[in-house]
C-alpha cells in the first residue's frame, strides 16, 4: 500500500565550518536544515529537505510542513506526486504562491520523490531521465571579501582537487576592485578555463550592464544575479546590453516566475534551486521549459539532490559544488571525479543523513 | 525614547460567524488572527495584525515574527518605519519576496504606524495624506454557491444597510449561470448602481475573455481576478480583450508584483491588502504607483486599517467593507453612514482589540 501514513518533520541549526560572507547575506555563520520524512503503508520511506540561510525562517518552515502541508496529505496515495503537489501549492496559495512555502513544498516534494525512487528501486538520475550519471561541477568561492593573495589561493585549492569550473564573487564598492580580481584569477586559471561571477543582486540596472561590459573581456561563462529577481526589465537590459551570458534562479520561488525571467528577462542559464523552488516537481518544470527555448539549466545549492536533476535532462549545464557543511552528517557525500559528480545509483536521491549527529543541533519548538 | 524595547506576536484562531466559500478556497470556517505588538522606550504602545485563511500558516507567521523579524528591530528608533521596512525585506529575503513573509512584515510594518500614530496624536488617515475621512464602501458577498434567490435576499439586505455598492461572486462551473446571476442581482439594484464580479482566479485568458465579453452588458465596475496572479500577460490579454475594467491585488504579496501587474496587466483597479502585501508601507506604495498612472486604489480585507489608508490618498476608490468576524473584538467597530464607512479620528489606526475576548481563542505554541 503506497498511501501515506505519516509526515514527520525535524529542524536542525547546523554551524558552519567557517563563517562566510556575501554582498546581500552578510555574515553566515549558520545553516537551517528542515527535514520532511514521509512514511507509506508498506512502511517505505522517503526523505526531503530544504535548508535556510543562517536558520532565518527555519521555524516557519517547520510550522508550515508540520501544520499545514503534511495533515491533509495523509491518507493520499504516495504515486501521484504532481497531483499532491498542485494540492500543497493551492491548500497555502493565500499566503504562499513562493517564500516559505515554497521550501516547505519543497522539503515534502523531495520526499516524495525519493520514496517514489526506493519503491521502483531506482535512482532519481535514471527515473527522471537518464541522460547522464557524471555531471561537470564548478567550485562556488564565497569570496567577496578575499584578499586578492586569499582569492589566489583559493583558486590554486580548487584546481588542486579537479574542479573544472570555478565561480568567484564580484560586487564590490567600487568596479574596478571587481576587474582586478576576476583578471587575477583569470591570469590563474588561464584563457580557456570555464569561470562564472556572482553579484548576488548587488546592482542596479545602469550598474550591471557598465559591469558586465568591464567584464566581458574576461569571457566569464555566465554573471550571476546582476540585479534583484523582481526586476525582469532591468536583466533584460543586463543580457542585451551588457554582452556577458546572465544567469538567475536562487531567489526565485515559483515556475511563474522562472516562465518571465526566461521569457522576457532574456536569462541564459536558469538556476533553480529544488529546496528553495518547491521541489523537484517545479524543478524538472523550469529545466523542461529552458529546453524548449534550447537553453541549459543549472543549479543552486543541495548538490546531492541537483546532480540527479543536471543528469537526468538533455540540456543539464554546470553543478554548483557546494555543500554548506552538510557533508558531515551525510552517510556518502557526493563525490568528485575528474570535475564531475557522480550521481549515486542507491535507489531515490540515496542521501542517507546521520540523524544520531543531527540530533546535537536538532531545534525543538 | 522612540526606541523599540519589546515586539511581542500572538496567534488566534478564530471560527467565523458563517461558514463561507469560494471558487478557490473550499469552505472557509475559521480566520487566524496574528496580533504584533511594538513598545518603545516611553512605554508607548502600537499594534499591528494580519489574518489568513482557515488558520493556515498562521504558526509560520508567529514564527517569523517572534524568532526571525522582532529581535534584530529590538533597539531601533521606531520613527524610522521606511528604514526598518527595508530591513525587515532583506532580512528575510532568502525565504521572502512575499509569501508568508509579507504577512509578517505586515503586523510589524502596520504596528509601527500606529506607534507613530499615538506619539504624533494623529489618525493615519490625515498623517498620511489626510483627503477625506468618509471613505465608500461595497458590501463584498461571498455567494458563489447561493441559490439565485439566497442571492436576491442577501442583495436587498446589503441594500437596506445603506451600501452605495456591490460585489458578488463569479466563477460558477458554466458560464450561463455567472450571466444569469449578475443580471438577477443587475435588475434588483437599478443599472445605475455600482457592482462589481470576483472569479477568484477560476479561469484561464481565453475562459475569462468570453466570460468578461458575456458580462459586459451589466456595466460592472470592475470584474475581479479573473487568472490567476502570476498570468500577467493573460491579465492584459482579459482587460484589453475583455472589454470590463478589472480589479487585482489580494494575492500579490510585493509593490514588484503590483508593478509589473499595473503596468504590463493592464490592471485599472489596483487591490492592496495591507495585511499580505507587507503592511501600510508598501500599500501606500502601490497607491502612489497607481496615481502616477492616473488609476484608482481600491482595498481588500481588513477595513478598518484600509479606511484610513484609502481616505489618506487622492487616488481612494471602494473600500471592501468585510470584518471576517473580527468586529466581535473590537473595542469600536468600523461605522457606517450613508453607505461610507468613517475614518475614526483616534491617534494611529483606532483599532482596539479586547484581548480578554480574544483569549478564549489564542493558540499558545
Amino acid at each position: 500500500m503506497t498511501r501515506i501514513v505519516s509526515i514527520e518533520a525535524r529542524h536542525y541549526r547546523i554551524p558552519l565550518p567557517v563563517v562566510m560572507s556575501d554582498s546581500t547575506h552578510g555574515e553566515i555563520s549558520h545553516s537551517g536544515l528542515i527535514v520532511a520524512r514521509i512514511r507509506d503503508a508498506d512502511g517505505a520511506e522517503g526523505v526531503g529537505y530544504t535548508y535556510t540561510v543562517n536558520d532565518i525562517g527555519s521555524r516557519a518552515i517547520h510550522a508550515l510542513i508540520e501544520y499545514d502541508l503534511a495533515p491533509p496529505l495523509i491518507g493520499e496515495d504516495a504515486r501521484n506526486i504532481d497531483r499532491l503537489w498542485e494540492r500543497m501549492w493551492w491548500h497555502v496559495h493565500f499566503c504562499g504562491r513562493g517564500g516559505a512555502t515554497a521550501f516547505a513544498i519543497a522539503a515534502i516534494d523531495i520526499a516524495l520523490w525519493d520514496l517514489e525512487g526506493r519503491r521502483r528501486g531506482e535512482p532519481l538520475w535514471r527515473m527522471l531521465g537518464g541522460h547522464r550519471r557524471k555531471v561537470p561541477a564548478y567550485a562556488g568561492g564565497i569570496d567577496l571579501y578575499f584578499t586578492l593573495d586569499a582569492l589566489r589561493e583559493q583558486t590554486r585549492g580548487f584546481l588542486a582537487r579537479g574542479f573544472g569550473a570555478i565561480k568567484m564573487k564580484v560586487g564590490r564598492d567600487r568596479l574596478a576592485e571587481d576587474v582586478e580580481r576576476v583578471a587575477a584569477v583569470r591570469e590563474l586559471v588561464g584563457p580557456d578555463f570555464p569561470l562564472m561571477a556572482d553579484a548576488n543582486m548587488r546592482w542596479q540596472a545602469h550598474e550591471a550592464i557598465r559591469a558586465a561590459r568591464a567584464l566581458a573581456p574576461f569571457s566569464l561563462v555566465w554573471l550571476e544575479e546582476p540585479v534583484i529577481p523582481d526586476d525582469v526589465d532591468g536583466l533584460a537590459r543586463v543580457a542585451v546590453e551588457g554582452g556577458v551570458p546572465i544567469a538567475t534562479g536562487e531567489n526565485l520561488h515559483s515556475v511563474h516566475e522562472f516562465e518571465q525571467t526566461i521569457a522576457r528577462g532574456r536569462v541564459s542559464f536558469s538556476e533553480p534551486d529544488a529546496a528553495t523552488l518547491g521541489g523537484i516537481t517545479p524543478w524538472m518544470q523550469v529545466a523542461r521549459l529552458a529546453e524548449a527555448r534550447n537553453l541549459p539549466v543549472t543549479s543552486h545549492g543541495i548538490h546531492d539532490i541537483h546532480v540527479h536533476l543536471l543528469g537526468a535532462v538533455p540540456n543539464g549545464s554546470w553543478l554548483e559544488f557546494h555543500g554548506f557543511g552538510l557533508e558531515r552528517f551525510l552517510a556518502e557525500p557526493l563525490r568528485l571525479e575528474d570535475g564531475c559528480a557522480i550521481a549515486p545509483n542507491r535507489p531515490g536521491h540515496g542521501v542517507e543523513f546521520d540523524f544520531d549527529a543531527l540530533d546535537a543541533h536538532r531545534v525543538r519548538t
